[in-house]
C-alpha cells in the first residue's frame, strides 16, 4: 500500500471549501441502515432504534502524532480511522459511522488529500463504516486530522473500564511493542537518509513492526470472536499508550489491583530481535511503547475455558484487591509497581 | 464576560494528558437521560430510544477562524460550541451532547485552557447540552478546536436543505451582517493598537456588532418558537458563510430558484451606521459577510399567518422554479444573480 507519487498538483484554493468536500467524499457509499443522511446537510442523521450509541473522537497532529517524512498519506488516512475504531471496539461495540475533519496548509495539493482520503476510504470499506460528515479547512502550518467514530451495541454487551473484579483474568489480544519498535526503525532510517539521501533502506527484516506502526489494524475481529465465544469481558480498554498505562486505567476505574506476569507478555520474534539490536528491553517496550491498538480486557475465571488456547488471546495476569496496587511480577518473581510511563504529548522535546 | 487576567501560569506538561482532561472537565454535569456515559471511558454511550440522532462537527483554527489578539479565550470556547449547535438547530433538532477536542502548543498555560473551558461550560449550561468526551493534545503551533455536536429529533420534524418548493416563502431569523462588521471594527482597533499600544479603544458604540462577532448565540429559541407556532420548515440551513451562499445551498439541494428582495433584508441600525463609516454596502455585507449564525428557512405559504408579525422572523423572498436561478431583486427592481461569495478558507492572503 505505497503512496501514489502523482506529480500533478491542483491547488486547494481553486476548488474552495465546498468543492473540496464534494470531491473528496464522492466515492464513499453509505451501507448502514442506521445512516439516514450522511454528508451534505448541516448535520448527519442517524437512527439506532433500540440499540445504544457509542461515540469517540481523536485528534492527530502533524509533528506530534505523525511525521510525513516516513508516513505515506494513504497510511495516515487509514491509521486515523483505526485509532478511533479501536476505541469503539474497546466498548465491545460495532463501529458504524465516522466523521473526518481536516485542517491543512496550502502546501498540500489536492492530490495529497486524495491519497489521504484513499486511505480513509479503504478503512471504511474494510471495516464497514459509513463516512457521514466532517469539515475541511486551512491551517497556518501542517496537517491536523480529527476523527469521530460512532458505533452501536446492545446495552448488556457494552464493556466499560470499570467492571473488573478481584480474581478476574487479564487478557490481551495479539502481541505488544511492535508499533513502537517499528517507529524506532523508521526514525533511524530517517537519520540515515538525512546524512546520505541516496541510501536505500532495507526494511524487509522489519516489515512486521514497520507495518504495525504505519498501518495498524483495529481489533474488530476480537469483538466478533468474543461474541462467537459467548464471552462478555468484565472490563475493556484499547492499548494506545502502552500496557502499563492501560492496566492502571482499568485498575483505577474498577477499583482493583493487578498482578501482571512479565513472562506472559506476548512479544513477536521481530520485536525481540529488534529490541536486542537497539539494546532495549522488550518488557519495557510493551509496558510503555504505545500505538499497538490491541484490546486489553478482563474476564471472569469461569470464562477461561472458552478462550483457552485461542492463538489471538493471551492471559497475562489477574486482578487483585486494591490494597496491593498494580504490579509487574518479573521473571525473577519480584514485584515492581506499574507506572504510567505512557506517552505524554505535552512533554518538551 | 471579559477574560480573567489570571497571572498564575501552570505548565501543561506538569499535568499531562489525562490530568488535563480530568481537570478541565470536572465541573461539567450530565443532564440528559440520553447520556448514559460521558467523559472517562474509551467512548461515550448514548441512548436516543425512538428518536433520530443528528450529528455535526466543525474545526476552528487559530489564525484562520479566530485571532487571539482580540478574541478572549472564554468567548472562543463559547463560540466554538455555538458554531456547532447552530448546525443542529438548522436540522430543526434539539442539541443534547457535545465533544470538544483541543490541540494547543505549550505556550498556553493551564489557566488559559481553564478560561477556554469556562466559555464551553457556560455554553453547555445555557443551551443545556452535556459534554461527553473529547481529546486533548499538543500542537507545534497555535490552537485548534474541534467540536462535534449531537442532537435528537422526531423523524417527521427533521428539516433538510432539500425540501423547499416553488412559491415557498424564504424566512430569516434576527438580522444579518453584524458579525462581519464587528470583525471590521476589531481589525481596525488591532491596527491602531499596533501603532499606539496605549490607545484605549471605545467600542461602546459598536457593542452590538462586536458581541455578534465575539459571542454569537445559536438560535435554539427559533427552533422552540417554530415548534410553538406549529410550523415545520420545508427546508433550513444556518447562516455561517453569508446569506448568498446559504440561499444557493438551499436552491441547489431543493432544485428550485429564488427571488430575494434587497429591501427586506434585516439589518440592525448599528450595521447600517458602521457600513456607512467603513464605506461598505449593507446588502453586500449581509450577502457575503458570514458568521451571523441566524437560521434561514423556507415555509409553505399556508403557514404565513402563523409567523406574520413575529419580531424574530422576516420574510425576505420566495422560491421560484429552477429555470430562473437564484436572484437578488434590488431596490431598483433589477435582477442580479446571487453568487457564492462566502468565505473560502483556502484563499491565499
Amino acid at each position: 500500500m505505497l503512496e501514489d507519487k502523482n506529480k500533478e498538483r491542483t491547488s486547494l484554493e481553486k476548488l474552495g471549501e465546498f468543492g473540496l468536500i464534494d470531491h473528496l467524499t464522492q466515492n464513499f457509499t453509505l451501507n448502514h441502515s442506521s445512516t439516514l443522511k450522511g454528508v451534505g446537510d448541516d448535520a448527519a442523521v442517524l437512527d439506532f432504534k433500540n440499540k445504544k450509541t457509542v461515540l469517540s473522537t481523536d485528534l492527530l497532529v502533524e509533528g506530534v502524532h505523525f511525521d510525513l517524512s516516513y508516513m505515506p498519506l494513504k497510511h495516515l488516512g487509514y491509521k486515523s480511522v483505526m485509532v478511533n475504531l479501536s476505541d469503539i471496539y474497546a466498548m465491545n461495540a460495532k463501529a458504524t459511522q465516522i466523521t473526518v475533519s481536516l485542517a491543512v496548509s496550502n502546501r498540500f495539493p489536492l492530490e495529497a488529500l486524495e491519497e489521504l482520503y484513499a486511505g480513509i476510504h479503504l478503512a471504511c470499506k474494510t471495516y464497514n463504516v459509513d463516512m457521514i460528515g466532517g469539515d475541511t479547512t486551512s491551517s497556518k502550518t501542517g496537517m491536523l486530522i480529527s476523527v469521530t467514530a460512532i458505533g452501536e451495541a446492545e446495552e448488556d454487551k457494552i464493556t466499560y473500564r470499570s467492571g473488573a473484579k478481584e480474581n478476574d483474568l487479564l487478557v490481551v489480544s495479539g502481541d505488544l511493542g511492535g508499533a513502537y519498535m517499528g517507529l524506532q526503525v523508521l526514525e533511524r532510517e530517517k537519520e540515515v537518509f538525512k546524512v546520505n539521501p541516496n541510501n536505500q533502506p532495507d526494511l524487509e527484516p522489519y516489515s512486521y513492526i514497520v507495518e504495525r506502526q504505519l498501518k495498524p489494524e483495529a481489533r474488530k475481529d476480537i469483538v466478533e470472536l468474543l461474541e462467537k465465544l459467548e464471552v462478555i469481558p468484565t472490563s475493556m480498554i484499547d492499548i494506545s499508550d502502552g500496557l502499563s498505562s492501560e492496566i492502571l486505567h482499568l485498575c483505577k476505574s474498577s477499583k482493583v489491583g493487578c498482578a501482571l506476569y512479565e513472562n506472559k507478555i506476548p512479544l513477536d520474534p521481530t520485536v525481540i530481535s529488534t529490541c536486542e539490536e537497539f539494546k532495549m528491553d522488550g518488557t519495557m517496550i510493551a509496558l510503555s511503547g504505545g500505538e499497538d491498538y490491541e484490546l486489553l480486557f478482563t474476564i471472569d475465571q469461569a470464562d477461561f475455558p472458552k478462550i483457552k488456547g485461542n492463538p489471538n488471546l493471551t492471559v497475562i495476569g489477574h486482578m487483585t484487591d486494591t490494597s496491593g496496587g498494580a504490579n509487574l511480577v518479573t521473571r525473577a518473581e519480584t514485584l515492581i509497581p506499574l507506572k504510567a510511563q505512557g506517552w505524554n504529548s505535552f512533554q518538551e522535546e
